[in-house]
């Protein structure tokens, strides 16, 4: 096979167009959201493997469906979607590296706000709109047309592909990390993972996402201390109480002032040590990035940019720690005017993290952190500082190995540009559960089809039909140049 | 009329108690919930109004009733109960003082955690349970009580009596102030005014209330200023946004961090110079009053005292400001881990107010500091304090007086001992509705029947059959001796 064969999968992929877009209308029909915990709702989501599983196996892949057991907490008891495992050819040719593909068939519920059926695929103005046109039901679906058009063409698959898709990922994809620990045998050979389920970093320009930040999340509770005894304290009426209690919601404001600063630096002292040096090469890739400040302030809406420069901005999404306080539990939330004193208060802040943080002392600086500043306060109440959940690691790729050499190929023979190598300032559990359950440096690669401004999770989520049909041609090529990496 | 015929009184008020405890009984036994808005539970109010009215005309009262008009932002339009104006004798005697006296025919709804019927009045170990025993149907049919103690006994009611009954107290007092205002000529001969609508400080000792905190409520919001044209900004998420933007709430944070210390000490320039300096009399005041340190840290059912010393405790309630944060609106309050950053955050803050602050200038010192404050963060977000709702003023009795003198007095006779002077830490709207409408100076005493731990608002409300009683011979107590200063 030769870089033209590549072409004959190109136009087989343009003849095809309107089959693909059929396909992906069918999908957009199953109304698979994974968060909807009533068995209806479940049941359109198993709908969904139903359908994944058809088209593979009418593609001639040999498909196996993992169970995860049941959903924990649901009532009635919910069965989660099953990962699809899929293999094209059904057995791997010996001589050909393995890739993995990883994507996910569930999407968010609706939500408000469409001026179109959000389950019934539009096309306007060259764009695809439906819930999970982008996220994820079209990457996936561009997967399987490459494969399609492969084999309509006669076109040989120049790689063995294992797909991987899950149906609870929009749910913080639960089951898979113990599914994944679990069939470390079926990662086995894997010689590289791509997955495509995040975006271009704008409308214009294509990228390959080499990393993404982690996510510790804490919570800070400050107590008043009950008496030996007695009922735990309740909430006090300020006109009695007020100016003779140590009030707990002045003592988390002074605690939660003490994390960042208005420009966003983390206060914590050893956190922003632990970041790595910008090197000259970093420098240099940010400033190459194609982002414009103006498109910035339009996406966010509001004035508040810290930073002028998009290399600043892109650099603090991208390579640097950020921590945001979420909110209060335990005071009042509500507009209306209330007079308590209330006795137990959490305040909830996550510290995003990046290279080469150890997350384990990021936890522990902040603890130690806060009850020093605690204790001198000299309060009687009591202060608990707490890690909320599992920490997401962060992760980095290597741009320079094999699979982003293939990746920045397939972007220059299809869009004829060089990919933005970009970083995802959100974490993506899988990522780190595939990671886990890889032979040790198995590269993964994020190759988006998507674009910045299709409206993931929001209303009028939309596609554009050229990266749906360009970007089933880009995954397409991405097999041929991980096979050929001197081509 | 000579001292001992109080005597007869007294005895009559003792071979009568069966009625009286019959009196409350029925009275509990009407759901009077103001804040229920059905128009069924609204019925109940009405019903309490006429109970009132035929008591009222059954022991020769001329009854007059006030309607308030329409509840605001009812739906079912709701009538506002009428307020009872009551004279006994029906023509006023030319020679005798007459005295205004205040309660409240609504309560507070059931509320969870009761022992007993909440609705049917429940005699237990001396103690009378039921809604509104204490809060303040006992205290208004005290009043009752002793008119027809008098009757019975023969004895002539020194003093020109004038009821106030209203029946939305524990919802705002909504049209009060308006009614006050309107129907001043009603208050034009009134020569003192008595309000038994608060409760002893202790278990043990009865007490003469003076003084008030008043109350200025305050909001600060922090918001991403909206690009012109677009929508209004919405929820980033942390991952993506977290380090790019001015996050409003670490900057609402550290404004709210800005306001009091742990020991209740505001921060807030110019506050604490407008607070009357303590007098050596006040200072033996203090001293003198029966509270103790254990009883305080058993009603708060925590360690959080700041104070050791029960002078310092009660000075800090009764004569000294302080400043709670109450909440925050606009951030998650859940308990679960959210990843937003919220575009507009709100805070909410009070300041209790005590004698003499000027209580506009509190309200231009506290918007003047915060944006001062907000200035020199330097972050493009915006800042807005307001005031929100009316401040209620403080206000501040003279114990010196015939009034206090008269109270003094009949607590003597009941009890055998001295009252306290006290001051409720939290604001009463309708002592200041009354002030307005009174003649200057004219001389306002809180003097209550019930005790410290009575749970007014809460399960289990209680009043003590023997407070019952005897505060039905204090509050005729009181008749005499205001009519008799010299006795």
């Amino acid at each position: 096979m030769s870089s033209d064969t590549l072409d004959q999968v190109f136009n087989k992929i343009d003849d095809l167009s309107e089959v693909f877009k059929k396909r992906l209308s069918n999908a957009i029909a199953i109304q698979s959201v994974s968060s909807d915990q009533t068995t209806k709702g479940r049941e359109k989501v198993y709908q969904m493997t139903d359908f994944l599983e058809l088209q593979l196996q009418n593609l001639g892949a040999k498909v196996q469906r993992y169970s995860l057991g049941d959903e924990p907490d649901t009532k009635p008891v919910l069965k989660l979607p099953d990962v699809i495992i899929a293999k094209y050819p059904p057995t791997p040719a010996a001589n050909k590296k393995t890739i993995l593909i990883y994507g996910h068939y569930d999407v968010q519920p609706e939500g408000p706000g469409w001026d179109q059926s959000a389950w019934e695929l539009t096309e306007k103005n060259g764009k695809l709109y439906g819930r999970g046109s982008t996220d994820d039901k079209g990457p996936v679906l561009a997967w399987l047309n490459a494969l399609e058009a492969y084999k309509e063409a006669g076109v040989d698959i120049p790689v063995n592909l294992m797909f991987c898709f899950e149906g609870m990922e929009e749910t913080g994809s639960i089951g898979f990390s113990d599914f994944a620990q679990k069939n470390k045998a079926l990662f086995e050979n894997i010689d590289a993972v791509c997955i495509s389920d995040n975006y271009w970093l704008t409308t214009r320009k294509p990228c390959l996402t080499y990393g993404l930040r982690g996510i510790n999340y804490f919570t800070i509770t400050i107590a008043q201390k009950p008496l030996q005894g007695l009922q735990p304290p309740v909430p006090l009426h300020s006109g009695i109480y007020g100016g003779t209690v140590h009030e707990p919601m002045t003592e988390l404001i002074i605690m939660l002032s003490k994390l960042a600063d208005v420009d966003g630096n983390i206060l914590i002292p050893g956190i922003n040590e632990m970041v790595d040096t910008v090197t000259k090469e970093e420098e240099e890739r940010y400033k190459k990035i194609d982002f414009k400040m103006d498109e910035f302030k339009q996406t966010i809406r509001s004035e508040a940019a810290i930073y002028t420069e998009a290399r600043d901005t892109l650099m603090h999404r991208m390579r640097y720690p950020s921590l945001t306080i979420h909110g209060i539990n335990g005071a009042d939330p509500s507009e209306n005017q209330t007079t308590a004193i209330y006795p137990k208060v959490t305040g909830k802040f996550s510290i995003r993290t990046v290279p080469s943080m150890d997350i384990k002392k990021v936890g522990d600086l902040v603890v130690q952190y806060l009850e020093q500043e605690f204790e001198k306060l000299g309060t009687k109440n009591t202060c608990e500082v707490k890690a909320f959940g599992e920490s997401a690691p962060w992760w980095l790729g290597n741009t320079n190995d094999a699979n982003f050499t293939a990746g920045t190929a397939a972007t220059r023979r299809v869009y004829n540009t060089e990919p933005d190598l970009t970083r995802e300032g959100g974490s993506i559990g899988v990522t780190l559960d595939l990671k886990n359950a890889l032979k040790p440096n198995t590269s993964i690669m994020l190759l988006p089809v998507g674009q910045s401004d299709d409206g993931a999770h929001g209303p009028n989520e939309k596609l554009s039909r050229k990266n749906y049909i360009d970007g089933s041609k880009l995954l397409g090529a991405y097999w041929y140049y991980i096979a050929h990496p001197q081509a």
